[in-house]
């Protein structure tokens, strides 16, 4: 797959010589796999907690080679990304920076930015080359197994940078993440987290809900609409309990916004009100008409 | 595809000369196109009100001959399977019951069973061969282009007879379902659509309240998570109010439950009690992950 035009596949010289990925599940090995695959690095360095996860990353072909010491995985990067899980994620971002060489990007890819920008730009030097980050890409599935070298292409991802964001931070990251083929939409940590209550955090709480509100014994009348509805529900509990916490009044306002419509709901049925009822349905389906599929 | 061991396909005579659709939609188109496509009826005949959806539904393979007169079109037929709208079907059924063959099997396609069973019951004459089927199976695309001679194989469809059920139609409307691939299961209605508000219609009410929640700047930031949750959504408004309004009390009994969850949830986030969410969110995914996909 030619990165640049009129190149000979593979004897161009990728543009990053060492990327260090913190956690390789599916997005960090996604990531991984996605550069390989495209000739963007020639060192990919899995860094993680556990050798075994290391070791399926590698076997996975995510990354070339992988360390357990996240301070000597990251010494020669051009770019850190940390895709630990958001409660992990400033950690490993501050002892990132205080490894990696002073020109090395470093990135992250948690759920939520205003804590973690908030956090890590505390404890960061002035000048650090550190901007938030977050591919709306993934699912339920886990693990570098199921990494994919095309889980970017055409989906967005956000960058957050903020007054103390290091300019030249910006268009690195917007950089990298085009070229792992993501559309780059750049939006205040605050704005990040305000939208994505409504567009991923208050769904997967409801999707839980409604999963967990499921008697066992109607599981075999559960058909594909509530599949659709509850899919998301699969995902690791922990993992979203950190992501529900670290944007929990966005998510409390999402929930109210949300009750008030079920509310309304609620009274035109009990009310025989099918106008208001077939009001409310045409919107969803407006709404939903206009995302595709 | 040979329905009976041996036969030479096309040689056996199918189980059905005649078998009449009432709604040639997603769900009579699909009846239409598997009877046919598994030898299993030799006329299929299309009915509906309007020629051009007829027209549609024979160009799309799901019927052999079409009318826009019921009575007509139901004379002949050993099975009779009203697909229409929930608001129309117990006009249609006894329509029918009144103009085909006392032997036929009459049955319908409704996504709820206590309104239309028991209207239907009081207006039909005793010993009629009504009984009141719901296939799981459809989406959120609609129309005969969309019929699939698939869409019931390995399905649950739902047969609920009651105390007046005649004994044959039971059985006929069993054995009727089961040749298009699907698996039958028995429920009085009253279990029925107390099952289905809890794994159909209260998702798609919570569906189309969270699509209509979502603020239209924030499109670009829904990825597939909000995407799974809200697909049903894109469904019909107007026949998914026909649908809630007709189980309004077990929809109305589905969302106090699902709000009592979602209080839970809210309390538990309000107060930072990570145990409670994570308890929560784990039980939503035991059950997610005991459907499979």
């Amino acid at each position: 797959m030619p990165v640049f035009d009129g190149a000979t596949p593979g004897s161009a010289a990728p543009p990053y010589q060492t990327v260090a990925i913190v956690g390789v599940g599916l997005i960090g090995g996604s990531i991984g796999k996605t550069l390989l695959a495209r000739n963007l690095a020639r060192h990919v360095i899995g860094i993680g907690r556990r050798q075994a996860s290391l070791d399926e990353a590698e076997a996975a072909g995510t990354v070339t080679s992988t360390t357990t010491e996240l301070e000597q995985g990251v010494a020669d990067a051009d770019v850190v990304v940390v895709a630990s899980p958001v409660a992990n994620i400033v950690e490993h971002v501050v002892r990132a920076a205080s490894a990696c060489p002073t020109v090395a990007l470093i990135t992250d890819a948690g759920s939520t930015k205003v804590d973690i920008v908030t956090a890590a730009e505390a404890q960061l030097p002035p000048g650090n080359r550190f901007i938030g980050s977050h591919p709306l890409a993934g699912g339920e599935r886990r693990g570098p197994a199921a990494a994919k070298a095309n889980l970017f292409a055409g989906r967005t991802v956000v960058v957050t940078p903020t007054a103390a964001t290091n300019p030249t931070a910006l268009v690195d990251a917007r950089r990298f993440w085009s070229l792992l083929g993501a559309e780059v939409v750049q939006l205040t940590p605050e704005e990040h987290d305000r939208a994505l209550a409504i567009t991923s955090h208050l769904p997967h709480l409801i999707a839980g809900g409604l999963a967990a509100a499921l008697p066992q014994e109607y599981r075999p009348l559960a058909a594909s609409g509530f599949r659709d509805t509850t899919r998301t529900a699969a995902g690791d509990a922990e993992l979203w309990v950190q992501i529900l916490m670290s944007n929990r009044e966005n998510v409390l306002a999402g929930i109210d916004a949300f009750d008030a419509v079920i509310h309304t709901a609620r009274e035109a049925l009990q009310q025989g009100d099918a106008d208001t009822l077939r009001q409310l349905l045409s919107k969803g389906k407006d709404s939903r008409d206009a995302l595709g599929n």
